[in-house]
């Protein structure tokens, strides 16, 4: 049985956000995120994110501070396959940390319509902007 | 005219990922990267995204650093939807910054997949382990 | 009355590292962090510190993940006199974490002199590589 | 001869900073940016600091991203000797990135001192509301 197959009968029987109509179950970050919680609980020797997980829940938060500079230093060296694969580890770092919370990938990309839904990003644009400048106020 | 079908004309005319079978251009990260391409060299002051872009590279840089340590903080307080608010933040960024560098949500769900698709997570673990290892020697 | 003045008196008064004798109370750091500590409790509209503080524990620690993201933008475009700015900005809001939990630079530099006594930077170096051997074992 | 006397008379040879009275040769900084400036080229093999410089420039600004996150999760845990130990590794950092740009830490205390000097904290608070607003307008 693949990793697939067996993501996506999970998937089924336990995604929260399967109400989402633009996130299909079949999508890379939903099951991505399936085998992540699969590997909850999972063996440390044989899976990375099962060692992870069993380090605690600071491990997958530094992990997620050590990604975003390594983007920051793929992007200012301009590599683009750098820049990819950094973005990817990234991303599948925060999948783990969203895991770790009982959040799915649907959770942030509900967020990200609603903001785009209710106005654009000129909502998201004020929203960023006013906060700013409570917290300089 | 809403921002959604706008974007997904200019989805369609220049997505370079349209060929990838698990991400249809009607996919939420898509939309956004086509929002965010179509704020380039926009007006600073309707845009969050189009003042992010005239500031220069090192903004949106920035900008990942600090969401980064905003996820980490709202891991640790334990607070569902501050995670994913400010996973959103910088998931929303990361797109940024691939857009200022030419790049997709595409090619990093690509990049993804082939390491999902090589040999499960485990070819990933197993590359994270001997990069570790290799820096720690 | 002088800053400098008001806070060598405190200093003498409630320092705990007066002992240390590498580190006079006249130093730079010794002395920003007791100006730091009488910031705590002050009026947030008339001290940037006193306006951390009233934010909560968090504010100061987000700045601490956008000042390091500073540091390394600024070592990247190896601007000389913003790398000192940027770790200046980055050593100051580390002492108001330090503050916040009743430490002082002093005993970041005990911790730094005790690294370096027992064996040079070789003790440093071997306590890493076994951290990190320890991390992906 | 121990590593503090033979970073002594480097450091009287050429420390840019011996004429700042309030930063004495014998300073704790001082005598750990010549131990990092004299490890510039060394073995690898024999010394974390020489395979940081060995790496080249990235490695070290990425640690300066760890270690700010590690700061921050010491910090959130309340963990005070972690938090000391944590700031240690991230100060340790700065200096080796401080170093790779012929830069010493009297460079950001003299920093720290004129912005004290001018105003008190009160005209770094100015100078970071101001640059706050700037950002966000």
């Amino acid at each position: 049985m693949s990793l697939i197959s067996k993501d996506s009968s999970k998937d089924s029987s336990n995604d929260s956000s399967q109400d989402s109509p633009q996130v299909s179950s079949q999508d890379t970050l939903a099951r991505l995120a399936a085998v992540i919680d699969s590997r909850r609980g999972g063996d440390p020797d044989k899976s990375y994110v099962a060692r992870l997980f069993a380090k605690g829940p600071d491990a997958v938060l530094k992990k997620i501070g050590e990604e975003a500079t390594e983007v920051v230093l793929a992007a200012k060296n301009g590599d683009a396959s750098r820049i990819v694969a950094e973005v990817a580890d990234l991303w599948f770092h925060t999948l783990v940390a969203l895991s770790a919370h009982g959040l799915k990938p649907a959770d942030v990309l509900a967020e990200l319509e609603r903001r785009e839904g209710l106005s654009g990003l000129d909502e998201f644009a004020l929203r960023k902007m006013q906060q700013r400048e409570g917290e300089s106020s």
